[in-house]
Parts: C-alpha cells; sequence; structure tokens
C-alpha cells in the first residue's frame, strides 16, 4: 500500500518526525567530515550530508550550512581562514564521525574530542582527517544566503585532492566503493554500496552497455 | 599509495576525464528523475544527481540545473508551470533512468522514449514516474543563479509525498533501503546499498548506540 502525505499533512507533524521523514526524501546522501582552523589554531570538525556537485571546470563542490546549529563554527571558521577540507566518511570511521554533531563546547577540538587525527599537508591551513581515504582542500569561493529558510550555500574550489591510488580508473572515474567512502539517509542512518554497474553514455536509439571497471596500471 | 592532484592538475586533465573524476569527488549521490510538463501538456524527464535537502520545516529540497544540457526542458517546464516531481530511482528502473539523459528531439518524451509511465495523482500538474516508490510532488519556491559557472539552483516545496506504507519506522525515518532507492557515484556509477546501523543522536559523553529499526504497525 502507498501512502500520501500532503504538504499541510507534513508540517502538521510532530517537529522530530517530521525531520526524520523530511530528510530521508531526498534520497541517500553524500555525506563527510568538513575540517576548519580559526585562526588560532583550534581546530574543528563537523559531519555533513548536504554536500552537491556544481561544476567540473573549476572544480567546484557546495554544501548547505545552519547558521544556528552546531555548524556554526565550521561556517565562522571558513570565513575567517578561507579554506577547509572535506573528507569521506568510511566504514571505519563512520561512528566517530557521527559523534562529531554532539554539541561539545567551544574550546574542545571535534578531534581530539572523538579521536579522530589531524593532519596537514603540503602547506594547507586547515586539518584534513587522517584516517579518511578520499580528501579535499577546499578554497572558499562563495556563501550565497538562502532568504527563504536562512540556511547558507557554502561554494568551494578544489585545490587538493587525494585517494588512493589503486582506485583510479582509466578513464578517471574514481571508485569509491573500493575506496570504501558511505553514504547516509535520512539524520542517522549510514549505508555501504554495492555496485549494480557503470553504464555508457545515453544517446538516442543506442543501447546502453555496462562499462567494465578497469583501474590505472 | 595516495595520489595527490593539485587544482592545476586537475585543469590539465582532459576534459571528459576532469569530468569523470570530479563528479566522484563529492561522494555517493541522491540520484532521481524528475517529471515535467509545459503548458501544452507536453512531458519531460531527466535525471539529476544534484539533489540537496535545504529544511524540514517547510519541507524544501534543491536541485542544480545546467541551463546549457539537456536539463533545458526540465528548468523551462518548471518555469512556466511552478511545479515538478522528483521520483527516486530504484533497481528496476535505473537503466531506463540513465536513458533519459540522451539527446531525444524536442518533441519525443522520454517517458515514452525509454518505457516508463507517466501517472498523474491527486490532481498534480506534473507526471509522477509510475515505476518508482518514493515520489514528490514539489511547488517550485525559488530560482538562485549561481554567477560563478552559471548554473542554477532551484528550490521547491514538498506538496505531495507518496512512498511505500511499509517503509515508514514508528520515528517517521523512512526506510529508502527497503524502498529500494538506489545512489549513484560520477556520472554512471549505479549502486544499491546495505545498511550499516542508524545512530543515536549524538551528546558529549554519551556513548552511541544501534537504533533498531522498527516499521509502524
Amino acid at each position: 500500500m502507498e501512502t500520501h502525505l500532503s504538504f499541510n499533512d507534513l508540517m502538521a507533524l510532530e517537529k522530530q518526525q517530521r525531520t526524520n521523514l523530511v530528510n530521508s526524501t531526498g534520497g541517500f546522501k553524500s555525506v563527510s567530515l568538513i575540517g576548519t582552523v580559526d585562526k588560532s589554531g583550534n581546530t574543528n570538525l563537523a559531519i555533513f550530508s548536504s554536500i552537491v556537485h556544481i561544476g567540473a571546470s573549476p572544480p567546484l563542490i557546495a554544501f548547505i550550512v545552519r547558521p544556528d546549529s552546531v555548524d556554526r563554527h565550521t561556517l565562522s571558521n571558513i570565513l575567517e581562514t578561507g579554506c577547509y577540507t572535506i573528507n569521506h566518511l568510511n566504514e571505519t570511521i563512520y561512528r566517530k564521525g557521527h559523534q562529531t554533531s554532539a554539541r561539545y563546547p567551544g574550546e574542545i577540538s571535534e578531534f581530539a574530542a572523538v579521536g579522530l587525527t589531524a593532519a596537514y599537508k603540503d602547506d594547507f591551513l586547515a586539518p584534513f582527517v587522517k584516517e579518511s581515504y578520499v580528501q579535499l582542500g577546499m578554497q572558499f569561493r562563495e556563501r550565497v544566503d538562502l532568504s527563504i529558510n536562512g540556511t547558507i550555500l557554502i561554494i568551494g574550489q578544489i585545490d587538493h585532492l587525494y585517494f588512493p591510488e589503486n582506485c583510479l580508473c582509466d578513464d578517471a572515474f574514481l571508485d569509491l566503493e573500493k575506496a570504501n567512502t558511505i553514504t547516509c539517509s535520512g539524520l542517522d542512518s549510514y549505508h555501504s554500496t554495492r555496485r549494480l554497474e557503470r553504464l555508457s553514455y545515453a544517446k538516442p536509439d543506442k543501447e546502453l552497455v555496462s562499462i567494465p571497471i578497469k583501474y590505472r596500471e
């Protein structure tokens, strides 16, 4: 049987129920840890599931920040230093990643609190998560305030990209499944993946074929 | 071994390689079919992997459109009619979903071309995908032009939500895995999921516990 809920039905739900349900409706989400540092060197780490691809040339990625949440240090640090890191969550660290969403006192770094290691690479100011296998060093490019509900879209450019060498395919597709990257749904559900297949570029009147996974030598 | 690519390395890649790689860096993505109709009743269906949660109250979801792509009918139809549908991709229809990205002539509906069924429900103008199990009827709320690369963020409000009754948990978490929703990575890789666990709300000095999946009676 199919359940139907209207806008009014959704608005009539108890708040936490609405949050759970609406956060599930968008599908499986990209989930990463965003690492930042303030001018005094205090590090911050926060989990985000609102990461979205903006463009490849230049390489741009965006995410949504809620200014009234525990994300606030992420936002203020990015505006202060102009940089941040995006670190894919994997099976070995998702519990620690989830724990970064706790409201720790301002003087406590989530790195220390949850037991993840801040790593500094290639003179990039913001800390990477050592235990993450796919890491992006991001340069802040633009802040777009969404007046509709007070959230903020932060657009950044990939200045550094790190990944396990053996996960790159010959057409530069990066095998995230091999890199152990996971996905999430709702507010709190974490999932590993199993590839169905890669599909060829779609053209009218041409049958789709599976693209075999061929790693670079 | 770890591979490191700088911004300049990424920009020096051949275009299709850069597109493949950069589209992989954001992690696993929400992937859905967006259904629209123009004022004359011509339907359009297009696959999008740039869907992002904006807020729960009111329930808002956004996605990114590239105006120079085959997505153009999606955008013009949404601006013309003020509504559209978001239909989760599942294991039974992802090949047909991928095929909607082919550049069909303007007079051909992707519904007919790929063999999916347009369904009309609750007097909503835009067509749903009958073969999709999680369907959203969206009201267009706001267009945000991202001058940084000419893409457009389309923000919509959930006016109708449909899902299989047996996938709803007692706290209103929707079990997308049970609903057969899938995820994607890069431009062309489709993946089913396997739940690791749901985790409790994080608090400092409190151990995380697994939330058991309990469906509503």
